[in-house]
C-alpha cells in the first residue's frame, strides 16, 4: 500500500483531472463547476460535483456529494484515503473531512475561494495545493457570469 | 420580528419537542435518533433526522438533513434563523452552521456526544443547551444497542 504522502505528483494530477471532469459535468448541467473524487489505495471510490443548481441542494458541495457517493465506510476505512477537489474546501466540507479523518486533501486551487485551511491542518489533515490554472479559469468564469449563485453557495 | 436571543424558553422547548419528534421518526425507521428543525420568525422552515441507516448516507446527519429540507435560501435569509437539534452538532454540522451563519443553535444535550462547541462560539454562533433528560435517554439507549452504527456516524 502506498503512503499517501508518497503518492507521485503525476498521480495527484491524474486524479485531479478526474475531479475536473466532475466539475465539467456540473458545468454542462448548468451548475457550479466544482468537482471531487475520493481515492483509496489508488482507486476512485467516490465522485461528485456541486449540486446547488441541479438539485437545489444547500449541502451537496462537490466534496459532500463525493463522500455521499462513496457510501458508508467504517471510520478506519478513511485512513488511507485521499480527497481530490478542484477548490479549497469550505468550512462545511472541511468539517466533513475532519469528522472522517481523511488524512490528505489535494486541491486544485485556492484563489477563487480559500476555505479554513488552517482548521484542516490544526486537525492533522495534510493539504497539497496543485495551484492549477485550469481549475481557476473554469470557476472564475462561472463566478463572473453567476455571482448570485456563487455567493449563495458560499454563504455570502 | 423577534430577536433570537429573546425567544422565550417555553418556545425553545416547543421547537425542541419538534426536533425530538424527528428523532423519534428516525428511530421508528430503524435509524439513529437525532432530529433537527430550522425555525425562522417563529415558523419551522425545515426539518430532518439522521439518515445513515435509512439512506446509507454519510452526510445526512440530522442538522444537514434539516438544512437540505429547508431548501435554497439566500445567505442573508439565515440571519434570523434558529437551528434546534437534539444533540450537540459534530464538526461537519458545525461547519454547515458556520457556512450559513445561523446565529443561534439550541441543543437538547451534549452528554452522549459533544461537538466542537467552542468552534461555533468562536465563529459568533450562540449556543443554548436545554440539557434534556428525554434527549439523552433516547440516544443513549440506541448507542448501547448499536455501538457500531453510532461509532461509524461520528467517525470513530
Amino acid at each position: 500500500m502506498k503512503e499517501n504522502s508518497d503518492t507521485p505528483e503525476d498521480e495527484h494530477h491524474w486524479f485531479m483531472f478526474q475531479a475536473q471532469k466532475e466539475a465539467i459535468n456540473g458545468l454542462n448541467e448548468g451548475g457550479i463547476p466544482v468537482g471531487a473524487v475520493l481515492v483509496k489505495n489508488g482507486e476512485i471510490i467516490g465522485r461528485g460535483h456541486n449540486q446547488r443548481v441541479q438539485m437545489n441542494s444547500t449541502i451537496l458541495h462537490a466534496e459532500m456529494a463525493c463522500l455521499e457517493n462513496a457510501g458508508r465506510i467504517k471510520a478506519d476505512g478513511y485512513k488511507d484515503c485521499i480527497l481530490y477537489t478542484t477548490l479549497s474546501p469550505c468550512v462545511m466540507c472541511s468539517g466533513a473531512i475532519i469528522l472522517y479523518k481523511i488524512p490528505l486533501v489535494v486541491i486544485g486551487e485556492n484563489e477563487n475561494f480559500k476555505g479554513p485551511e488552517k482548521h484542516l491542518q490544526d486537525n492533522n489533515i495534510q493539504l497539497i495545493n496543485l495551484d492549477l490554472k485550469s481549475c481557476k479559469k473554469m470557476l472564475k468564469t462561472f463566478i463572473l457570469e453567476h455571482p448570485e449563485i456563487w455567493n449563495e453557495d458560499i454563504g455570502l
